[in-house]
């Protein structure tokens, strides 16, 4: 089978683009170079290795790796028998951060900015500069900021505003009207207006074939940097704050306030009009129906105050 | 950024729409004008503010109101300090309805009905009157009715019957094959045919990326006037009658029977063969092994009863 | 309302058809014809009847059937009443087995192998041989077997290799990056790197709206025969083993190991890291929040050992 990531860097690049975030270097790098970043034991000798700083037998991983290039941090010491196999460690603070920062760098794939010949966008949007817009993307009469990335089979309704550096994966729904209806006394359901708008902020990035829909009365509003991951339902008049992190499958029902830096775990629901204090974290599955105040964990059905952050 | 809804409608125009519904105006209207529904607490000068019969502080909230014009019930007095304001009170019976009648007759955007040319029609599809088809939607070989608006990036199978008056969100999925499979003795699993239809009666609305599979032996049916939300599964040979309210990301598992006038909240998973009874309601996260009778609420994991409608 | 599957087929023909499954024939079956497979209760006089195994009351069945022709198993009696009504049985080992060979035979709609004019595929891609690539399906750099089918509107990114006999069904996003970020001392959220593949093996179908994502560093996987239902979310760096059974709306969170033959019900959360051995059930609505050993039920939120299979 293909493999993916083929391409080759060199080890001198790396160091180069590292910088300052390289404490010291230990063995020979000229001429080595690597094909693919390793998870914790898929390492073959052009890959590049690393041992996360909460690990307990670093010096054992580091000498038993397949790998000639280690990021590692200043745990690790370069022992004769490393020296022997010739293994070269590049010493950093945060191993892992470090790896994201190689990763993001050398072997994401660079999307070139471009509107796909099939997307079909409303005569009255506004599209910003430096956009990805993939393949039979639909946007309606509404507003796309600077270099956002839109996947492909993504649907924006009108009245929808996204800032800049937005990410959108493919199959989601932004901006569709609230399910809000009336029961009468004949048991028919009336529609009550759906005529807010869906603003998310800078830095967003959403996963693929949520759902976040368009305020009543008021505003749909996600906060700048906050990640919202697959197949997520947010109702109308919902607000979300910074840098909050919503898992998959996530349900917040209409008019929820989330505060900043939120964690909510897998396929969490959380009931109409509740209040979640900043920095708090909602467990998987947890079904909350009550406000969580500022910095505490809720787990279960219902939802019951577990821990509070020290 | 730009605002929604800028449209100016003139009070008069509202008064004249409304008729009957009128009970009496205090203050003098002539020459005024809206360009917004307000929601509670955001009114602004041409703002239509409104004053939900269920709140205590009904007087407060007319007299501190920002707008100009205000929709209430006779329990709001025209005083003195409302009438210094030159607030215009329009009496009605039900605000909130009246609000809804209102958004919904001169806010809410009406489509024009076209077919759009990207959508893909199989040669034996029968498509009705006056529908909206929005860009990217694929039909097969089914039966589309009158006065039926689908968004885009629909996908609709084959045997699917949509009645008058349907609407159908973005990137739903009708009529695919349901999940049956029969596991054989060495393990392998071998499909069992999916060949029934899937019937979706009058004024039924369907959210975003919601599932509903065709049957296999039998149909699965949704009944009139139900409604059902986002990220829904209704598996092969549900049937659903009238005026159901389905909300977020529920799941309903083969050959359930749900009677009308059901309410089930927020990600609540319903086991197969399951009957729920007229007017029940199923509680947000709840998980049903059992029959409901009607007019039961149950809740939790696993779903109980918890109260009776009186 | 048009009826679906309304073609003749000659009891003649299917008695060919199944050959060495018939173990016996009673009553008069030349000339005779059906247009429909009957379920439990709507037979009519040109529906093929059948009595699973597993009924108390398979003579009285036969003996009201509205149709014609029934597939039973060796516990029907031809009893003379059968005989007056000019009934024809069709003696088998496994009724229901023998009803979904017919049915996918003679009324599961044969797609015609073809590549729709609107699919979008990168100029990098590899297809197989006799696939069916539905309206609007976006393929990226990635491998598409043989013998694929692929329905409307589903999205493939890059780094997805599909081995062959592989069903999709609309909707449905392959190989989007998984959801993984650290959280930096600011509170700001840095995307790991997500590149490793998505691998789907042969003989795997996946239902309508799922999302599996590609690996981070190493590759998400699913294996030979494996089953998913609507509305799942898979991701990073899963492992899932063979002829598992994927029902709706499934969470399983990032690098998770399901061991073969394993049935996972709907609605349930399986933790990152989790551990689910071979032929395991876990329960409708479960939070698996511990490793699952092989052949044993767990359910609840939290889940629980529950039984274990004999």
């Amino acid at each position: 089978m293909k493999e993916v990531n083929m391409k080759k860097v060199k080890i001198e690049e790396i160091i180069r683009f590292l910088s300052e975030d390289v404490q010291r270097i230990e063995g020979k790098y000229e001429n080595l170079w690597i094909n693919k970043i390793a998870s914790y034991c898929n390492a073959k000798k052009n890959s590049l290795d690393w041992i996360n700083h909460t690990k307990n037998n670093k010096q054992i991983i580091a000498e038993s790796s397949n790998a000639k290039v280690l990021i590692v941090d200043d745990s690790v010491k370069y022992t004769e028998l490393l020296k022997d196999q010739n293994k070269v460690l590049i010493y950093v603070e945060n191993p892992r951060r470090i790896v994201a920062k190689i990763g993001n760098e050398f072997f994401v794939k660079k999307l070139e900015k471009s509107i796909h010949f099939s997307v079909i966008i409303d005569s009255k949007a506004t599209i910003g500069q430096d956009v990805y817009l993939g393949p039979n993307v639909i946007i309606g009469d509404s507003i796309i900021g600077d270099n956002v990335i839109i996947y492909g089979n993504v649907t924006i309704y009108d009245c929808v505003e996204i800032g800049n550096n937005v990410v959108i994966n493919s199959g989601t729904v932004l901006g569709a009207d609230g399910f809000g209806y009336e029961r009468e006394e004949n048991n028919g359901l009336v529609k009550f207006p759906q005529i807010g708008r869906l603003i998310i902020k800078d830095n967003v990035e959403i996963g693929a074939n949520s759902c976040i829909d368009r305020g009543a009365l008021e505003d749909t509003i996600i906060g700048e940097g906050t990640k919202i991951n697959n197949l997520c339902h947010i109702a109308h008049n919902v607000k979300i704050g910074k840098n909050v992190l919503i898992t998959g499958q996530i349900n917040i029902s209409g008019s929820c306030i989330i505060e900043d830096d939120v964690l909510i775990s897998p396929n969490a629901t959380i009931r109409d009009h509740i209040y979640i204090g900043k920095g708090a974290h909602i467990g998987m599955g947890s079904v909350v129906t009550k406000n969580v105040p500022a910095g505490e964990t809720w787990i279960g059905n219902p939802a019951k105050f577990y821990k509070k952050k020290k």
